[in-house]
């Protein structure tokens, strides 16, 4: 019988998406048979996540410092803001490093589904910072879900009395797309949005 | 840009069996958003075996003393010794109860591929055990896998000269199984190991 320790870790560990209790008793015994090669740089690495990361209080981006990497580069266009779902979207546009500006998260969607309301989510405080000044352009960078697009229109009529910009990400086809796999609702939105030869 | 403290966690994570690189990120996301209920119980967690568990020097399962509960526990029948791959297996067998005896974990199995030979196992302990006298029956117990048949063999071999009876698990149609699916190789066991009705 294992003991209530690694029964506390496996619960712990099934509760992480993308693991199930099956998958999590393996990582446990993994972790186990590796102490000093997985255990232990799990553990320092966990430790250090909870001991020194802070969500910003400015866009609710996670890192060390309030606020943080981004808001805080003085190399960044202040004018332009783009908006996201989720801090992991806000990495995954930073990686890119094609767009200059600053960001905010909303820290989730709209969902009648799962009950999730505009106050829910970082809105009051995006409305504030638009308020503010200063900003000339909205990236509403939304997934192109049905939900994503629902809390995109939702912003959009949200922030239209200001004097800024309000965009969004192109849909089309994906780098790579090849028609005969793509689905009809890209395919439309991509012959929809089609554009000019140059 | 993430931190790097988020990276050092979603390189720990993604070495686990069953995540990969993405499914760390998500995680970890999963992780930054509920900080009180699943970071801190996961950290406690993760210290919690870090810090209490050790190996049974006897048995070889993992446990908060040495030695372990399974074999400091005066109502199991000392005769009866199940040696195992894995502490997992242990667990599993002790989870159905149905066996009396201690358990030998051999931390693994023979395998010419990933050039794992018997001084890597706990195999010489074993035979120490058996040859220390007071066991009656060896059940090898190793999984029904090339590897795990061909460890058993082995073991059958290194042991055969003492005074026990060594036995291994049956194979045949495991509960709820039906033919039509099941692969030839369990049908040829379950048919060569067949019995007469009662």
């Amino acid at each position: 019988m294992a003991s209530p320790e690694i029964d506390a870790l496996t619960q712990a560990l099934a509760r992480l998406p993308g693991l199930g209790p099956r998958s999590a008793r393996r990582a446990v015994l993994h972790l186990l048979k590796r102490r000093e090669t997985a255990l232990a740089p799990l553990l320092a690495a966990l430790d250090a996540v909870n001991e020194r990361l802070v969500t910003c209080s400015t866009c609710g981006n996670v890192d060390t410092n309030d606020p943080c990497g981004v808001c805080s580069d003085p190399r960044r266009d202040g004018r332009a803001l783009c908006v996201v779902e989720e801090v992991a979207d806000l990495w995954a546009l930073d990686r890119s490093r094609l767009f200059p500006g600053r960001f905010h998260v909303l820290g989730g969607k709209l969902s009648a589904l799962e009950g999730i309301r505009p106050e829910d989510l970082a809105i009051d405080a995006l409305v504030r910072r638009i308020e503010a000044g200063g900003i000339d352009e909205v990236v509403l960078a939304m997934n192109a879900t049905l939900e994503g697009q629902t809390t995109a229109h939702y912003l959009a009529e949200r922030i239209e009395r200001f004097p800024v910009r309000i965009t969004q990400l192109a849909h089309g086809l994906p780098v790579g797309g090849e028609l005969d796999y793509l689905d009809e609702g890209t395919l439309a939105q991509a012959l929809r949005a089609r554009r000019p030869v140059a």
